[in-house]
């Protein structure tokens, strides 16, 4: 990272004024920032409040990781905001169609009431350290594609295990821009989280389908947790006092959170890949795959229950994939993309310092040209994970078998000791979304694809067949799969666990095959990369790889068409507005009575602000310039879906639920003015 | 008018601050609102050049009457400025598919190339006179109600008969709230009218039905005709001159016209059969027809040539019903009159003054739950004019038999001689409108409801069989059968001809049930509003009733809800953006091209304003406070459709193209510069 801050330190100095607000800066990265620019920008913290370079940590570690979401400590005792729709699961397994928390909503009256989860976890990052040369110097001069690529996991593994010997330590390493950077990240990971307040449906998802990814929107999407350490409320180091003021048009806020996986340092060609063999495929198969789930459970309220979390996940892939697509076409992102990869070639062009970054970048050209012929074959494969969870599970059993053969460090990621309580719980939890005719319309949808594509797993498979015969959906059987060797499965004679063992093979072969080019790629990217930062001269955040951001922004609305202005709030008055009295747009009687009541009409709900934002920010705290919370994001506006691959100001604005819409629920509705003290909203 | 005046001038001259934009204003009314006002809202002309008292004209002059819609001279030499769907049967009646006017549009490069219409005319208000004295007295005291009302007729026909005895006047008696006022109008008719210029339909109707009463709107609908008179082009008293400049958001504006029906001066319990009988009933039979009509015409270029007018005059109504109904509720209006008619009756009651209001409120209310008891099967029988051509020209061919028997001064209005020669016109003309299939399938339906509502003339009808034996759909037979006495007609034994008979009776029987009616009313209203407007305390605009009418007002966006902002104008970029290449949201190439060569992206398109308008203000000009042309009405938005039966200024906007679109277009893309000299705007 040395001589790369050196180059930030001094673009920041020369640029500052036109920085935009583009940018998911690392906490390091923060550092490097012009503090003046920031301070215009509206932070009213010293720097070091947010990270502190001694200690390399701060404020900003207040953002926590729950899975697939981001979080917020919010008081002293552990308890964490975030989504509803990032708690749901742990909603969900404390639903029954006699107590149905998903419908009712819940509040904990006091912490003997709070409901555990059994997968549910929460991260705390405790440290950062640069390993980019430690990684480096592992991987050997002149390695083949796929040896430095084991050479670099390898390392890795070492660097986590040697972190993990902390005890209470969870560590990961960050790849940054596919081998830029290295970082090991030290953090807490608590297991026993409990549910303390969630809203009903209604108001968590209210909207539903349709607003999804739309303004104006009119969801309460948060829910709460504690967590806990040892039997005892968590403490964490640092938590987010929350503001009553709450912020207004033009105001200054601070992102913070964990999002996923951006491809803004991709090239043209590399991009094309992602639209063809991701975005389009999303569209058609999880189209499918939910109309599926819909007809396959209709009528049934088991049936609903059980796929209510598949569906949530899968509808909300398939919007993001609809507008990525949409996105990229409008905004020709592509094509600019292209433009920007020319600039950068022209640029470099008969430099010699750049020789080697203008092979790299054709050569990643060349690899995404050679993905290309196993596109669908490929991404059929990685849809094992997202459809029929007994063909899921059949999956995992024969991997973990397979794998356990092993020794630890040698085994894939995911599948090593360290992981198999979270894969036994995962496992165990999937029960609750078994639902037979759902599995079935998967699973079939999935075989006929797969024999198209000439996935040799798949030939002659039958779904109906195979569900009647395997027993990888009971639960007890599941269990005792968990434990067993590849022999003593195959001794089952379990045709759902044969076809994965073939499945196996094909993954295996695949995953040869993305490790090479992952090789070649953190061979290539850090030099192609290190000359479009240079031509840049300005400070570029690395894409999105679920570590620690945040994003600097103002509460804004725009324009999404001629003739059309978004403001950036939107009220109670409005949901009511909504109100149909069907399914998405229900606002419960209670909502509207103490509405009336309290003549809360104006009160805040959800809000625009340009952060810079992609999937894993749902719950990402949203701070004011003196660090106190002012709301969760929790989505993005269709417009703004394709931000992944570019960022365009005029319309690069995420949605946030108003913590003030929280305080009056929890106060006026709930009465559940014991929340608030312990937030110090109330005396 | 003379008490009402003066009760006008002091209630301007007390409360004029507190004057909202609401209110179509008689040429009359002007001249009792505050001058003062009318400065500080923007006008700066004087009023009397808006209408001189002595003369009983002025500027407002300049907007002029077509069939069904308002226009305006812009020009010395007789061009007539309207919307494109009002001349669009004058278009149609030029178009074959070999020459498709509708599609492709026309320029007339001369004089010469002008396409003179059948049908069309342009009404030019001359002269207005109070006569209200006059009828009054012509009514026999304590006269029956059906008798009052027949003699109200009869002094309104001697009255346009006097009128018209003046050679090139056209006559007509104007009614204000069903009998408070009654204006003589003087006018001329001018009916050689020669199309000069039409966009394609792509432009003229961009957005279609899916933009319909939508906000935000892209359509440029105007076209142009020029009025001749004795074979020269006409030579206008009062024209509008054209501004260049346009207008921006904040700009006064005056918008005049010829607004057709609204609903205010109702009470509650009329209001209400209006929303069941007339707009109920047309989202319900309309909604059907229209569903029929494209069915009947699928696959057919001659059938959608020939019903394109039809139908879009039944989805325009079918629209606004949709508009209307969904209005009425959301506003509560009907709740909200019953507000003010008890708050009026509260005030009245016990002062003597106002006993015989009071007595003429609770009347009228009877008279409308009387009504009520026929409501569907009287509704049923107007609409013989909105569906099958064969049924309503057979029904207007058997009517005329009869009329013609009597003296001209007894007959039915309508069917006088002054009026033979538009009726033959019509008749002639809708045989470019007949398509057989289509005949069949709204005859069909008709029937069918006709049966159940127990119309006489429909038991046993079957449509085939009817459209099978009928000569009424031949031309050359229709135009005999318009000189035929009854007798001769029912000697053809046309059974289509025979069921207009059996139908002219239930006819006859409703309109003398409607005629007494309106004999009760036209004793009962003024009696009423005269409370209301004294309880008012301000000046009251009359209902819409197709009189020169001016509305005062801004250049307003509107919040439609919660989040959104509707900005006050659109600008061709967003026309660009919405193109899809696909009906109806096609934007010409030339278009594209022009659009690109002259960076015209800028160029406003639309622009709301808060005028109030109603169905009839479609072509309706917009001026600035110099009495410069700045824009065409054509349409209000969807939340402001339901205003016919109460104003509300949050949503009150109506929505105009604007003229710098217009001569964008003939400037840059239809390079018709000798138009744009004409109206002065280039040398």
């Amino acid at each position: 990272m040395r001589s790369r801050s050196k180059l930030l330190v001094l673009a920041a100095l020369s640029v500052a004024p036109i920085l935009a607000d583009e940018g998911k800066w690392t906490p390091q990265q923060v550092l490097e920032l012009d503090a003046r620019w920031l301070k215009q920008q509206g932070l009213e913290l010293p720097v070091s409040r947010l990270w502190d370079p001694k200690r390399g940590t701060g404020l900003l570690a207040a953002a926590v990781g729950v899975p697939g979401c981001s979080a917020a400590f919010v008081s002293a005792s552990g308890l964490v905001l975030t989504n509803h729709h990032c708690l749901f699961s742990l909603i969900q397994e404390h639903s029954t169609p006699q107590r149905d928390l998903i419908t009712d909503g819940f509040v904990a009256r006091s912490r003997e009431e709070e409901l555990p989860g059994k997968t549910m976890r929460v991260t705390v990052p405790r440290k950062f350290t640069d390993v980019t040369q430690e990684v480096e110097a592992a991987t050997p001069a002149g390695a083949a594609d796929l040896a430095r690529s084991r050479a670099i996991e390898t390392k890795q593994k070492e660097l986590v295990a040697a972190c993990e010997k902390t005890p209470g330590n969870r560590c990961s390493v960050g790849v940054f821009d596919g081998g830029l950077q290295y970082v090991l990240i030290e953090s807490v990971e608590l297991t026993d989280i409990r549910l303390v307040y969630a809203p009903p449906r209604a108001i968590g998802e209210f909207g539903g389908e349709i607003d999804n990814f739309r303004w104006p929107r009119h969801v309460g999407d948060f829910s709460m947790a504690r967590a806990y350490k040892d039997g005892k409320p968590y403490t964490p180091e640092f938590f987010f006092p929350i503001s009553r003021a709450g912020v207004k048009e033009g105001d200054f806020v601070m992102l913070m959170g964990y999002p996923g996986r951006t491809y803004r340092s991709l090239t043209a060609t590399e991009m094309a890949n992602e639209r063809d063999f991701r975005y389009t495929l999303d569209r058609e198969i999880l189209g499918e795959w939910i109309k599926l789930l819909e007809q396959s459970t209709k009528g049934s309220a088991d049936g609903s229950i059980a796929v209510a979390a598949t569906l949530k996940s899968l509808n909300n892939s398939h919007t993001r994939a609809e507008g990525q697509l949409a996105g990229l076409a409008r905004g020709a992102l592509i094509d600019k993309q292209k433009a920007t990869d020319d600039a950068v070639m022209k640029w470099a062009a008969g430099k010699p310092a750049w020789a080697k970054a203008l092979e790299a970048k054709k050569e990643l050209d060349r690899l995404a040209d050679e993905r290309r012929k196993m596109g669908p074959h490929d991404y059929l494969l990685t849809l094992v994970n997202a459809g029929s969870l007994t063909l899921r599970d059949a999956a995992i059993l024969v991997r973990l078998a397979g794998e356990r053969q092993k020794p630890d460090a040698t085994r894939d990621p995911g599948y090593q000791i360290r992981d198999m309580r979270r894969l036994q719980a995962a496992l165990e939890r999937d029960q609750k979304s078994i639902f037979r005719p759902s599995e079935e319309a998967l699973l079939s949808s999935w075989i006929t694809r797969a024999q198209k594509e000439g996935i040799a797993a798949a030939r002659g498979a039958d779904a109906r067949t195979l569900l009647g015969a395997t027993k990888v959906d009971q639960a007890v059987e599941r269990s005792k799969m968990f434990e067993e060797t590849p022999e003593q499965l195959h001794a089952r004679g379990d045709p759902m666990l044969e076809l994965a063992f073939t499945l196996d093979g094909a993954l295996r072969e695949w995953k040869a095959r993305a490790d090479a080019r992952d090789g070649a790629v953190a061979r290539l990217r850090p030099a192609w990369r290190k000359a479009v930062i240079a031509h840049a001269g300005k400070p570029v955040a690395p894409d999105a790889n679920s570590t620690l951001r945040v994003s600097f922004a103002h509460v804004k609305g725009y324009t999404p068409r001629d003739g059309v202005t978004f403001t950036p709030h939107t009220t109670l008055a409005g949901m009511i507005e909504k109100n149909t009295g069907e399914e998405p747009f229900i606002v419960p009687p209670s909502i509207l009575e103490a509405a009336k009541k309290t003549k809360a009409e104006k009160i805040p709900v959800d809000f625009l602000s340009d952060a810079d934002t992609t999937g894993g920010n749902s719950g990402s705290p949203v701070v004011n310039g003196r660090g106190e919370l002012v709301g969760l994001n929790f989505d993005r506006v269709w417009e703004n879906v394709a931000n992944d691959f570019g960022w365009n100001p005029d319309v690069a604005r995420n949605i946030s639920v108003d913590v003030r819409f929280l305080i009056w629920l929890l106060e006026d509705v709930q009465h559940a003015d014991h929340i608030l003290r312990e937030m110090g909203v109330k005396q």
